[in-house]
């Protein structure tokens, strides 16, 4: 036997058969996430119920040399969840329990299979809010946020993933499980392992329960959507916004991206076409914010870098508003676009993304690119279409080249190949350009500390 | 030679004898912190001025077999930067420069020497804030904030030094000089080594830069100082207030607490006499604002929670209530008190603390005990005063008992037996009562990765 199917006989005594599958439609759908660049292939999925069988599982693969893939929602767009090769996915749907709410801490503590709309809905039932945000909150579960350290719409004020937990339980790539923090708000005790496991893509442990902590929800945030005269105006449209009202979320997208959202039905928030546009997302809870938020609109229309623009009038309003946003990954998802997530220091971006623009206008002069991103953290989206003519590999393979142009730039700038996605298999190749090599030693020698044996997600993040 | 020797040899042929002092002075100096309880007995005390001279300082202890501590603004309560075993002391004294303010990004650069205050009033003078504050804040130095991750006063607001790095170059035990995460907001490019440097105590690299992200300044801060009826009040007070304003700081102690600072001369802020304070300070720039404080102070007078109380109606005022607060550790510096730092869930603070008198009243019953913390943290500090018939020893030695009761509570809470203070040489002992083997095992292992050769900080933390 090989030693994937010893760990599977070993597997099949622990766990009853309904939670071991092995049938095609389960291998095929737990082991891709949304990217679709690899072919899945694990030898079964297991659905463990507790702490205690995930510590089983990951104990028996250290004791076979079997392979483990942790899944969550299989919403990564980098592959860092994808089994391709034999591996045994541990998928954390059937651990979905929201196991208890402290009203002082205001935290809240959680299995990893909550999917993040449910935390979210939670945590405004009991007054409060879970500011993590993005558009697949839908599928994608507390679990893997974690693992990604997950970033989204709303961190220029209320931060990552990581800013929420003040608790963690992990098992280890070595078997052990470890309860760390414990919901304290200090706690000088030695390193900080927590911070070690979110972020590192199931590759040093397995999180098996989180308490993270809520926060005030904003009050009655609106939505201003702006036409920029052009991207150089950006960060001056950004810095007058900033210094007059509580933002909670500053996007940008492009009039091609806009122009895909549209298409699917949506209606233009004005009539005069931009170039750029932006969606500021405030706190109006007075008439004052309200009025400083115009006031800086006019100053922009006043100094032309603003075209026109519209202020929600209502919750429904505003909703509709981010939709002109938040569908834009959606309304290019048949396209298969191949993306690159990336970061600047945000001071930096309005200069990269000219350098960027130059680029692509020369080495993709053939390629649709579609622009959007956080630009109030220096995160940036980029979507490249395939033309209708190009075969897929042709495709994938003179995106890659452009990569390697973009990632150097990149380098440049002491930016991130990988702002909020993850490595996983696909931004893999292209770590050294963020990381110097006597960095990646040391990740790799962590790695080794809490997974000797290599059971945990192998091949990602680095080799 | 011994390797110490060896070490200073190669160490002098690097640095002007006036860097590398070698007087009685400067050893004493150099050589601890504000714990008075071991000798300092370095060998040398280094002064490095560059990045350059830090790395050939950590290259030369791996080639000869020196030890290094590193030392900042020495204000530490755990014996972190103490060298008591002939160590070199690398004091950051002279890489004390703010290197770049970056207004987009709201960061600023600094090298590792520079005062805590220093930072506080720069940040000022561009309109922004730097919000880790605490009594310490005109001698400790932002490294040393940094590698024991410091919290203090608006924690419960801003969070911890931690929350506030976004860049950090550290030189590691090995000599390799990383330069992480360059000022990004989102960075999901493999483990976030940024924090395992911060807590470090200076155990796995020592940090030569640091990149500080400002916030927006406090809103007009007011200070309300409250008398309560008991302990047991504390959290439906603190409930009360943080429902209505936006604290930024929410702060306890005793009524014996309060006698230290007010033999020393300062006023008493009202009349009414209460077994228990607390100082809550809020954004009071609006009517509305100050109303809701009002409307707070008034549902606990009529609860019978809050006996008297006053509210600053001015800043000469704020400040002033503060000192009751901030002066209480130096009113009884001079007693060389036993001091704890310890921390619980926010929500388990009034079981623990009476669960903690109990304990204190049998075991402690012949020594004042002075408590006060950032209750808003779950962070209790304790001060035990040594009575004057009593030889030092005996006295420790009786805390040191005490201590092992006080730890083994906390550990059945899940606390933290080092809220914000370290571990250093003083917490060491009691490291497992927060954290158990298998756990502090991976922590070794960790060390063991940045400074294989144990050059840094020698016996702090654990062996």
């Amino acid at each position: 036997m090989t030693t994937e199917q010893t760990f599977l006989v070993r597997l099949a005594e622990r766990l009853p058969a309904a939670r071991l599958r092995t049938d095609a439609d389960t291998l095929l759908e737990h082991g891709r996430d949304w990217t679709r660049l690899h072919t899945p292939a694990p030898s079964a999925v297991a659905f463990p119920e507790s702490i205690d069988e995930v510590q089983a599982i990951v104990r028996l693969a250290n004791e076979t040399g079997g392979h483990i893939v942790p899944s969550g929602g299989r919403t990564g767009l980098s592959a860092g969840a994808v089994a391709t090769a034999g591996e045994v996915v541990v998928s954390f749907d059937r651990m979905n329990h929201i196991l208890g709410f402290d009203a002082v801490d205001r935290s809240v503590t959680v299995e990893p299979g909550v999917v993040t709309q449910t935390l979210q809905e939670y945590a405004r039932s009991v007054g409060l809010f879970y500011p993590v945000d993005f558009a697949a909150r839908g599928s994608a579960q507390i679990g893997g946020n974690i693992a990604t350290n997950a970033g989204g719409i709303k961190v220029i004020r209320y931060g990552m993933t990581r800013e929420r937990v003040s608790g963690l339980k992990v098992v280890t790539g070595r078997g052990d499980l470890l309860d760390i923090n414990r919901g304290l708000v200090k706690n000088a005790t030695g390193y900080d392992l927590r911070h070690l496991f979110i972020g590192s893509e199931g590759t040093l442990g397995l999180i098996v329960e989180a308490t993270l902590t809520l926060v005030e929800p904003p009050r009655e945030p609106a939505v201003m959507l702006l036409g920029l005269s052009g991207i150089d105006v950006l960060m001056s449209v950004f810095a007058r916004l900033r210094e007059r009202v509580q933002l909670s979320a500053f996007e940008c997208f492009s009039d091609r991206a806009l122009a895909h959202v549209l298409a699917r039905g949506l209606s233009a928030p004005f009539d005069t076409p931009a170039p750029w546009y932006v969606l500021a997302e405030f706190d109006a809870d007075s008439e004052e914010a309200v009025a400083a938020a115009m006031e800086a609109f006019e100053a922009g229309v006043e100094a032309e870098e603003v075209l026109d623009g519209v202020l929600s009038q209502s919750e429904t309003q505003r909703l509709a508003l981010w939709r002109l946003r938040e569908d834009i990954t959606e309304s290019i998802a048949h396209r298969l676009p191949y993306k690159n997530d990336i970061a600047v220091r945000v001071a930096q971006v309005p200069e990269f993304l000219t350098e960027m623009q130059a680029l692509f206008a020369a080495e993709y002069p053939q390629f649709e690119v579609i622009w959007f991103g956080h630009i109030g953290d220096g995160n940036l989206h980029i979507s490249v279409l395939q033309p209708a003519d190009m075969a897929r590999e042709v495709f994938i393979a003179e995106c890659e080249r452009v990569s390697e142009h973009l990632f150097a730039t990149l380098a440049r700038y002491g930016g991130s190949v990988s702002a909020e996605h993850g490595l996983g298999l696909v931004k893999k190749p292209y770590l050294h350009y963020s990381r110097p090599a006597e960095e990646i030693a040391y990740l790799r020698a962590i790695r080794q500390v809490f997974d000797p044996s290599g059971v945990l997600n192998p091949g990602k993040l680095f080799d």
